[in-house]
């Protein structure tokens, strides 16, 4: 069965993510979230708080592992043999960047494919940067992210 | 194993295809070239000249059926249980319509999913159309397309 | 109160195009729905059958006309005063279409102007001639638009 | 009458803000300019110098009001009763943003409607990050911006 | 000194064909407009009138020279010994066709090399299909294209 | 003979530079590298280090001068009387800022005209943002950067 990773920050994971997780797992069979340990952009929560809100968030879904990794992506599917990296596209600016990205650790590691799905419409607009925006200015976020979340973005502005 | 249906016209087949169809076979193990049989554009080859184009390309390359469907690709997903379309994306154009068709098919057959991988740098300006406006032009396609393609559009456009 | 035109070809009206009118109506009052007698795309519906499925769909929706014109929709602006043209934008395709058409509509009649609505998520991909395509290779298009359109668009390819 | 907010930071105001207040305030009759107080990005002007330049600059015109805030725009949407926002459209990428702002407030308060105008050809590439820089340099900005905005652009820049 | 050729339809010839020879003439001393004798889409004007017009409108401007060719751009470059094609860009559409076809003539003659300039924020909207459109219905074209081109377009449908 | 500019950070230049600048020294004979001093971004290399890690890659390239540049580049030109600006375009990102930026310059400085070429299909993806992201977490560089800016970006890594 063929194996796929799903890298990302997940600064938190939004229901954005789940959704294309649910979707993307019954073809893989095994999906294994990659975290970048330290993401360029400053992370709101911890490696570890990350970690535990995906596992909470995806509790039940069969087949998911949740690591974290320094470094290039493509010395991740290396160690582990696994050679298709998928990724959420949403926006022309993501087609983009997924673009040079893919092209870049083809280059790099040549056996390896990104395969891409779209954004469900409903979540179009879901990222986790414009609900971290939502939830610090108040505003409420529970039908963007899993309830877990919700509640950690909510504890994590209240104490600023 | 996951199979996966790749459909398009092949209107042509070019190299652009046949290096997406070398990557992504080792991931779902089947591919199914689906020809669309009367594509929206008054195709240069017919239905029966298309497919023989595609198979002596393709010859040698493991797991690859080709077909022929009239109608909605999901109708023919139905039919043969593969639940999964490859498309190949090459511009910011290509996106949004893969976006349209990936939502509209996936509203038709909620179980449906659209995957998307990049066409190789080297093929990103190579399509069935620009190979046929060169090829009516009298130059030469023989980087674009296989041999047998390429002694095709010539037999095709000597005769005009 | 400020007027606006709301203009396509409307070949048929779909739940997208309910939806912005249903959303714009009450900003502007009283929208015109201005069918373009004779589009450049030969439509599917004659103009008294696009005008009679907009009046069935859009029924009780209060300050709402439907009217018919060839020619420029400056020149109809012009002759009833209306000043605001209402679009609505679904990709980036549609984002340099419009940007062209709002730029030369307000040359030719400076008082013009062009305000644009995006299309809710759920229908960003619904369109006129997708909805077409989908129903004449027999699929069902009753999400897409109103109960007397799927009627029609269903008796239309029946017909053929 | 239907008023509407155009929010933004105006840091500082160009005349290609002028320009798209001039055209939307004869449509809706009142124009709140909503300032972000403290923008992601930190202002050049504070949140004072930037009340007045945009008082100066719009001085005579009718119907328009200065406001500034610390929130989700909608919070200030709720408070005033106004549902339109009405923003500036100039290239793709101001789109996208536009379209992801669009949906989220929308989601958070239900009511809300946002339009967009194209930025006129001639301002096309006038923004505060782009005149803020030409000033930086010590290029003459006074195409760009009113007259009070190029004196205080000049005076900041100077006394660095 | 380092000549160009300019390609296109030019059916018919507007102001923003003219801004941008007037713009790089001075670059290359000599332009070469190439004017495709049986371009895809169907031409208004026969190739006798557009290089007529084109003759008229360019009156005085020096270095330029008019030609017609059928066939593919870069055979004429080889006939000729020019490497270099100028392309005016207004819209990220145009930018993926000019992106396909700069590679694709490279790929035909390695020598030849594409450049680009933006059209002028004044001409972004204005294109020989926008204007065609424009003098169907009735619309005054006078701010478009030359007084010559004007008046043919008059005349042409006029006589409809 | 017509000369031209080229300007950019160069931090540090990678074979996308240098591919562009081969392409275009025989069309304008003598080319400009001009370093921005102080990019916004804060560089990696110092200015001194980027000169002579460009005049390395360029050595035995006719026709080229490098030179470092503190300000508005259009008074660079104004200073050495050269008018054209070269700039290479790889994605849809590129465009809109090359547009900003050409209309900016041009409205600056009338006499200034902004061309753009297009990547090399195997550049595409190469930038000087992705070649120091892969440097810096031990990637292979060799293949995007010539020889001795892989030396140094080692070198720059590992003393940190």
């Amino acid at each position: 069965m063929s194996a796929a990773i799903y890298p990302g920050s997940f600064d938190p994971i939004t229901n954005g993510h789940c959704d294309i997780i649910r979707r993307i797992q019954p073809i893989f069979g095994e999906i294994t979230l990659l975290l970048a340990k330290s993401p360029k952009k400053r992370p709101l929560f911890t490696v570890e708080e990350r970690i535990a809100l995906a596992e909470e968030a995806l509790e039940g879904v069969p087949g998911i592992r949740i690591a974290a990794h320094d470094g290039l992506t493509v010395d991740y599917l290396r160690k582990t043999g696994v050679r298709v990296i998928v990724r959420g596209l949403r926006a022309v600016s993501d087609f983009e960047y997924e673009l040079v990205m893919a092209n870049m650790n083809k280059k790099l590691s040549p056996g390896v494919e990104t395969m891409l799905v779209f954004a469900s419409p409903e979540y179009y607009y879901v990222s986790s940067n414009t609900v971290k925006e939502v939830a610090m200015h108040g505003g409420s976020v529970k039908d963007f992210v899993p309830p877990g979340v919700a509640k950690a973005l909510e504890a994590k502005f209240e104490s600023r």
